[in-house]
């Protein structure tokens, strides 16, 4: 019987492994300079806890199951539901501010077609217990230096910023009634995603009555960040408290130094509709079709989990499209498999003593490996070479007598007699070859 | 709405993070020591897949659900059917030896109760593509190098070894006929862990119209290596080539410096009806109540996917049991969460230039944190020490004249004063404070 790989999944053999592994270990890296600590949580959660984030909506694009109990689950389609029940079930506990990071793999129940996965593994970042638009400005940063640490410039990406409560009074401005706020942000999210003509039929269909297509086609096209704050300040107190918020988050942004990765962008709404403030996306430039991350504040999420009301904001980035934009960028980094030694054996009888040095540098943490069929020399060497091993070591017939080993750095060719009680109880300095 | 962990899943906290990713990294740095390459698979695997390996028997312990079109999938609960699924789709592409590892989370739909977890990691680690003992031994010796590595030393654990075909041999000399013999595995693989009389009433059920438990008792309370290896050879060529086999393994496992860790057990038999020789566990000294890890050599796993017959030999080591043993030996480590530097702003107009500080130590790959709410210079001092920084910065009064910025090696307390400009370039080299 023939078994294939479901559909949608991934196998990571170990080429892919080690890409994928350099990710895992730039988005840890790059959280740990700021400060963020890791966290995890179980692979399927309750399916409330999904539908009372999301409405029943979600169900459907989720992979569900019961257990004998007949108590209803699903594998996790996002993290930000079980970090609101982490935080909830703490939430007094936990030291402030709550500076988190995960790398969280999930799923989503996609028709399986090409490109679509239904698996994949996200970068989320949060920081929760601080109402202070610097904690935007640290979460956008955060994104920004992973670019950087992965070798995009700010020619190659772009952070696009909005404020959903702005956005939302421009958009009443307009004519949009508040109780249509959510709808008019969800279509305005798929607004660059489709063709013109799609989008003014379905915002005609949904909002015609109150606005035109055409007058927030106009909007999205011209509107300016200075404009927009001009707008909310004329709207009162709480329209000049927004756009406080938005003139410090950018003066933060340029203290820390990312500014000029950013952009004010009225186009960028999120669809998500717990998002309460500051919402952003980031996107290869010349591409507007696909987000590389996207996040926001959310100021009651913990709320939604009877937990006391946690202000938050962070954001999410998933591994597949950031591969393809460093495979478009040609930035992915070029990794192999490599050994720190590879041990021969000049000679069948040696071979024992040839295993006891080769564990000698194993417990000396030194990456080493071997033939595990008894070959000829040239022919163990040819295997050193095509494992990317820095050192070979020949275990010769010289060795009963002269107590000495040949060690051959296979980047220089360089090769030395080593003495073998020395190399062995300290591998890593016997190896350091003297320059030609 | 207060929404539950689900039932036999674990949250990871901060805390509980870094003890897990300490365990992984232990993991997965022997791995490499030993020449292996890290793969992973999908968290979902088609249902078949495990029926395929186990039997029906299996489905009940799995979470499975189906697609909207009605293909039925299960939660991964171990990894070696993805293994071999894996492997057979490349079998003629991958270069032998394959040594793979991997740390797979999977999930068993184990009935809740305490300490019966339904998730959990596991370290996978085999070598395929090699018939030799030798390899045997190689991925013992993995396991008792991560044991050393962890601070066990061999008065704390134990690999028993046994060989399947030598101990189908010992039964069938004992009156079992050959088609019980995977029953009799069976039935000894829980010998250990019921009592004496639990034990002889189920085989006395199963297989005492053969045998009587008393002789199997007898025999599982005595045998020796010596007289076992004595039996094989009598038995003609078969068993004389199996207890060669096992000798093989034994002088390796000596060569390999780990043979002082590894015992001869004929209790040793596991149940899983595809090891098709040697099969080992590790267990902590004192109790053989739990494997710490369980393995062995299966001969034709790629096989039952129509692959090209592939020999393997490899082991799986969960999580709980080795984290449980450590925390018996007291050896678990003291993982807290650090920091390099905490900036501090020694007044509230200075929080811009600390901010640029911060920027240009995260960008220089420093862990670098600050307080996010303006407090007084003793306050923020109290929070670099709660965060564990090794450093405390000040940015003071005096840096727009003197361009000197306050450095405080918080584990000394010894305090210098570091040109800003410098600090800003090369915060490492800076930082360097002279000792007292």
């Amino acid at each position: 019987v023939k078994i294939q790989r479901p559909p949608g999944m991934r196998d990571f053999y170990p080429d892919e492994m080690r890409l994928q592994n350099w990710l895992l270990e730039q988005w840890r890296s790059v959280s740990r300079r700021f400060g963020f600590e890791e966290y995890e949580g179980p692979i399927f959660e309750f399916l409330d806890l999904y539908r009372l984030k999301s409405g029943e909506g979600i169900v459907s694009e989720l992979f569900r199951f019961e257990d004998r109990g007949g108590r209803e689950f699903a594998i996790r389609p996002e993290m930000t539901p079980t970090l609101a029940r982490m935080v909830a079930a703490r939430a007094n506990a936990l030291p402030r501010p709550i500076k988190w990071f995960s790398l969280p793999r999930m799923c989503r129940a996609e028709k399986p077609q090409r490109g679509r996965l239904r698996e994949f593994f996200q970068w989320n970042v949060d920081i929760l217990g601080v109402d202070d638009p610097l904690a935007d400005a640290e979460v956008i940063a955060v994104a920004v230096e992973f670019f950087r640490k992965i070798g995009a410039t700010k020619d190659d990406f772009v952070i696009r910023v909005n404020q959903r409560p702005l956005a939302a009074a421009a958009l009443q401005a307009l004519g949009v009634p508040p109780e249509h706020v959510q709808d008019a942000f969800e279509l305005i999210d798929r607004f660059e995603r489709v063709e013109p003509e799609q989008f003014a039929k379905a915002w005609d269909q949904a909002l015609g009555a109150h606005v035109s297509a055409r007058s927030v086609y106009d909007i999205l096209h011209s509107t300016t960040l200075e404009a927009l704050l001009e707008t909310a300040r004329q709207g009162g107190h709480a329209g000049a408290q927004d756009a406080d918020r938005l003139t410090a988050l950018w003066t933060r942004l340029a203290d820390l130094g990312v500014q000029d990765s950013c952009e004010y962008d009225v186009r960028i709404v999120r669809g998500l509709a717990y998002y309460t403030g500051t919402v952003f996306e980031a996107h290869a430039k010349g591409t507007a079709l696909r987000a590389l991350l996207g996040g926001g504040r959310y100021d009651d999420l913990t709320g939604m989990l009877d937990g006391p009301k946690v202000p938050g904001v962070g954001f999410g980035m998933g591994d597949a499209p950031v591969l393809e934009f460093l495979r478009e960028l040609n930035r992915l980094p070029d990794l192999s498999d490599t050994l720190d030694v590879f041990v021969i054996d000049a000679d069948r009888s040696l071979f024992p003593q040839a295993l006891q040095i080769v564990s000698d540098l194993r417990r000396a943490g030194l990456r080493t490996d071997y033939s595990y069929k008894r070959a000829a020399v040239a022919k163990q060497f040819r295997q050193a070479v095509a494992r990317n091993a820095a050192y070979a070591v020949v275990v010769g017939s010289e060795l009963p007598q002269s107590g000495r080993l040949t060690a051959k750095d296979l980047r220089t060719g360089q090769q030395q007699q080593v003495v073998a009680d020395a190399f062995r109880r300290d591998p890593t300095e016997a190896l350091r070859i003297n320059p030609p």
